[in-house]
């Protein structure tokens, strides 16, 4: 019952300075660009030709689907945004460096912030200058809608709707569905088509910028766990080097 | 009732050569995307924030859309495509040297095919290299509706209905819609809108990547027949050097 391909956006210009992205709308690095590029051109290469593309309202996850498109003559397929697929929202951290905020909070804050399924961040203030609160792209989101801070528990919560609603149906179609997202909104997603329990989803990294496809039987669930990544020896690298790199 | 914004892409490769494109899906030129981030800042600049965007199904009005989306940071925007808002089918014409058919078919002819509202120049071949049957955007159009050749009245008739269906419900409820589109499913659509007689309508022209306003009443009908031109004295200049020109 349909393909599933998912890809996540390359480096952004935050990514590179090391700073708590989140809701923020920070644009693609030169590099990410390039990631993008690449993942078009594997899907191209793969013969893979989806019938809808859906991403984030963030522009790194919007120009990484209008990158890989162009790289693989596939502009003119119908796309659909939605805020459930933004990457995770991370409070007051926004806007801050990494690094300092390491040093400021020590590594088991800091690392609970990052990795905890359930603790989110302090809450970001209203007024602070990476609160999306007022933002026109958000006018029509309920109040109650908008999130101050997210843990990933959040996000599998407000994205899965999503899943239900918009790509399930395209799915049952027969369908082959791409969503170009975020690192955790990607991880909320794989977190339910694989069953992946709340402990370890935290400590799976996606590679950014190379397409993760999933055959789906007649329940939406994958043929094969975990799915196949078009450049599986890329992926296995971008993985390693995450994980001896230690918590990112 | 609501604000409509029509944006004409700027120069393609093909433009630049002299060929005649119509369903060929050819690229901006780099002309023609830096028309296209013009047209985004004059949208930028007049504080103009559509609530939604539509395209053709053609890459040239595509990217003109992203380029000039991503110039007014509104990249977040939902999009919807169409090929009600393709450019003219330009039949047997498609990939021609336009100065070498009006040598071979005499000035006359030429200006018929060109400018006439009625008569569509002669159908594309199904195996002409040219031809876009069994292209896979297509796949969802029932064979009756796919084009072989195209006259400006055969396009207004296939132009209207998304008009009534898919735009005039977004102005209905208070929006600002921005079309990105061809210079013939514009002129369509201007006809349309301004009631201009089949005469008339032939000699229009509507410059490239300067966005073209049109405040609606509530019978959908402009406030200020012909709209206003964003950038009026760009506008105007280049339907003085179009006319200067001759047929163009």
């Amino acid at each position: 019952m349909g393909t599933l391909v998912l890809l996540r956006h390359g480096e952004s210009v935050w990514n590179a300075e090391g700073l708590f992205t989140g809701w923020v709308d920070v644009d693609l690095s030169v590099a990410g660009e390039e990631e993008a590029r690449k993942g078009g051109e594997l899907l191209r290469d793969a013969g893979l030709r989806p019938s809808v593309v859906h991403t984030s309202v963030l522009k790194r996850a919007i120009r990484t689907a209008n990158i890989a498109l162009e790289a693989a003559d596939l502009h003119w397929l119908p796309v659909r945004r939605s805020w459930r697929l933004n990457e995770r929202h991370y409070g007051a951290l926004q806007g801050k460096n990494k690094a300092q905020t390491r040093e400021a909070y020590g590594e088991e804050q800091f690392m609970v912030w990052r990795r905890s399924f359930d603790t989110p961040p302090p809450r970001i203030a209203d007024d602070d200058a990476y609160s999306q609160v007022g933002e026109t792209r958000y006018a029509d989101l309920p109040p109650e809608l908008m999130p101050r801070t997210e843990c990933l528990a959040d996000v599998v919560q407000r994205m899965l709707p999503y899943w239900y609603d918009a790509i399930v149906p395209e799915l049952a179609a027969g369908g082959t569905v791409l969503v170009a997202a975020h690192g955790n909104s990607l991880r909320a997603l794989v977190k339910h088509l694989d069953s992946v329990d709340d402990e370890t989803i935290t400590g799976l990294n996606i590679p950014t910028g190379i397409p993760l496809v999933y055959e789906l039987d007649e329940n939406f669930t994958p043929r094969t766990k975990g799915g196949e990544y078009l450049d599986p020896q890329a992926a296995a690298s971008a993985i390693e080097a995450v994980k001896s790199q230690g918590a990112r």
